[in-house]
């Protein structure tokens, strides 16, 4: 079947989507023209118009259209406490609790060697200067606590200290609403290991 | 926190890809800034285009750039079976099997009394008009073996008889490579109703 060029082109471009295999992509094309041609463009639009006007922030490294982000602007925020996040989705959970009133670190991804992904990629660099800029007095590490999220803050821990900074991890520790039973065991033995 | 504007129209925009939820969209949209903005940019060229560009073969319903689809064009086809599908995807399998070389009748859907999709959402008309245009010997309805796919393959089937158009339905059975243990009994009892 000769399919036509244009819609060739669309289901080849929604593969380049995470998570969207050769039948989704097919799926969503077929969607999208046959039910919603304005989604289209409205998605037409707004890829083309993020991917021209999102930057990061000159502070944070977090996605933004101005110079810096409007948390880093924000004079009510404690800039004293820095905390290190990998993703703005991170970020937004963190700020969903309300429990943290300082600023942050976005450092857009974690360290990931196999993927060629090492500290410059990350913002090490800027995140030590930063640190050490006379008002941080303590980073706070909140990178995931996946295996290269645990290598990143790590890394990132390490450099830290040696340059005198104040560190500090999330805790790790029962989630709240768990029941021991069906708690993994690295999770019970840390929180042993932490108790208050 | 004051997601950017551009950021946050990519991210609503996502929401509208069948399948897509809140969270796909936020990571999808992470990583075509954070980590492939031609993608974004070939991708919003795409969507523009196949919008645009993309409608609806006259004689058989399906995506084309053309007035007529190449399949419908060709002269190489047996004009006189004319097989019916939901939509290109099911087509697409169809020409994959190389076992069908006659034309198609794609209905871009299937009827869904509850969704508002009726006779003539589907094309059904056009598809009466085609069966009997002289030239049509046999109308195959090859919709999906789906409640849906079942209901609608009963409406155009029904419509065709009164016609008097000659009309057949794929066959039901054990699909190739099966054990029986582990086929449903609906398939089962089919097969054996159909044996030959």
């Amino acid at each position: 079947m000769a399919a036509p060029q244009a819609l060739d082109l669309l289901t080849q471009a929604l593969r380049r989507l995470p998570g969207v295999g050769a039948k989704s992509a097919a799926r969503m094309a077929f969607h999208l023209l046959q039910h919603d041609r304005e989604g289209a463009r409205q998605l037409a639009q707004a890829l083309a118009g993020a991917a021209e006007k999102v930057r990061h922030c000159a502070r944070c490294h977090t996605f933004t259209e101005a110079e810096v982000c409007a948390v880093c602007q924000d004079p009510q925020r404690d800039a004293t406490r820095l905390c290190v996040v990998e993703t703005p989705a991170d970020q937004a959970a963190l700020e969903r609790t309300g429990a943290f009133r300082g600023l942050y670190f976005v450092l857009m991804g974690h360290l990931s060697p196999l993927d060629g992904v090492g500290p410059a990629d990350i913002g090490v660099k800027a995140l030590l200067e930063r640190a050490q800029d006379g008002v941080v007095q303590e980073v706070i590490l909140a990178t995931n606590f996946t295996a290269e999220g645990e290598a990143t803050a790590h890394v990132i821990g390490e450099a830290l200290r040696r340059a005198g900074v104040a560190v500090t991890r999330l805790a790790r520790g029962v989630p709240v609403g768990s029941e021991l039973e069906f708690v993994d065991l690295g999770t019970i033995a840390h929180a042993l290991a932490d108790r208050r």
